[in-house]
């Protein structure tokens, strides 16, 4: 019998967000799990080490009652302390989600869901970003059981198969009933449209404070993007890489007069 | 006579640093600055887009005298206000830095430094990042100098030529005498090694707490990597893209059996 691979699970959302309880349930039908997430909500924080204060770890209960660990660090954090050595077994796959929003085209730098498989990447170590395309005026409670399913999918398709190190996959599902979506794509990042809007308030003492406000981006509908197929129903998988080198660009670079 | 360009000037160390007096002043040569930069350093933040609090804007004034704005938003929040149109002019390039140590290899997507610029890129502005590759073991004063005359090069070409919107400029200039420097080189992004240890310690109270610690990240030394070109004493300009999907990855995963 091979043995189990060992599989962290993480989020950005928070250790008791409902996407991770239904993402490790999954994740313990094909392996070992160790869940070491954020203790609070790290949306849109991006790519983070903390360098300039420790981290805590503390022991923490899911809601059906198993023992995982939550950590005062960002998603990239709790992926690094893992794979540092707080976790003492060496981890074959790091999945990170379900976010209950799409993480699709420029998304990507953002996100603590993908920055989370990105860190797992650096090390070598494959992994996922799961996320959950849920309708944009609701605020749930969100089915999480197909993007679970997809994340399991995935987990074992990419745990059998050589695959380039230093690149991770980028799963995003759409939030319809699982009998509707169409299948899977595999696409690469599309263009997302932010529609972020400066809105300006007043305190109580009259001085100005800035949210960044507005409506949730939407993106260019292309069938061959991450955006364009969860748009039509597709489970969109798309490969990330930790080089961002614009080949094209620097073409263009060499030819301009760097020495004058 | 041409309109002089307005160009936005931040940084992830924070609005008292050395580094982004030395880049304001060198800016202020070719264009109109405006500085809006964080409150306190930012190192390692990742690209972030504070939506869950507000973000307060505040004057305040630099060591030669000068009004400029900060900011309790990270690098990315401060271009993000600016554009929003807490600036109200229109900008016509964000200059980020400059950073006292290289952001090279893995670094771009944790860097504030670099994350700045890319939060332009993606509102199709311009942007550049600027690092300084400081020696390993000292902790300054650093000669910003060199590198500030570096970007205000790269600022002047990336101005009045053609480029690809979406793409950043990533500049590291090596921390040698200027006139060691042997010139530039166009790279593509290299190769880091995090030397990261996980490093665990006890409270006066005994509960354990955990640095990320470790040396500094070295990396490998490839002639036409950023990495690589600094290290030869080569200033590194190596352009940077908001699109991270691997296409030779995606060739991959079109053989996978997604649909069994």
């Amino acid at each position: 019998m091979e043995k189990k691979p060992h599989i962290l699970v993480t989020n950005d959302d928070g250790v008791n967000a409902p996407g991770l309880l239904a993402l490790a349930k999954e994740m313990r039908k094909i392996g070992e799990v160790t869940v070491l997430a954020p203790d609070r909500n790290w949306s849109a924080s991006g790519h983070v080490k903390t360098m300039h204060r420790p981290l805590r770890v503390r022991h923490t209960t899911l809601a059906d009652g198993s023992k995982v660990f939550c950590s005062d660090g960002a998603p990239s954090d709790c992926v690094a302390l893992a794979i540092l050595g707080f976790i003492e077994t060496p981890l074959d796959l790091v999945v990170s989600g379900i976010n209950p929003n799409a993480n699709v085209g420029h998304d990507v730098t953002y996100s603590g869901t993908v920055t989370a498989a990105m860190e797992a990447a650096i090390s070598g170590i494959p992994g996922i970003a799961v996320s959950l395309d849920s309708p944009e005026h609701s605020s749930g409670p969100f089915d999480f059981k197909p993007a679970a399913r997809a994340a399991r999918k995935a987990a074992l398709l990419l745990l059998k198969q050589d695959f380039p190190a230093g690149t991770l996959l980028n799963l995003n599902v759409p939030g319809i009933p699982e009998g509707e979506i169409k299948g899977w794509k595999v696409t690469r990042q599309g263009q997302r449209i932010y529609r972020d809007k400066l809105v300006k308030r007043e305190d109580p003492r009259g001085k100005p404070y800035y949210w960044i406000g507005g409506e949730a981006p939407t993106g260019i509908e292309e069938e061959d993007t991450d955006f364009g197929a969860i748009k039509q129903g597709f489970i969109s998988v798309t490969p990330i890489q930790l080089d961002l080198t614009d080949m094209d660009a620097l073409a263009v670079l060499q030819t301009w007069k760097w020495r004058s």
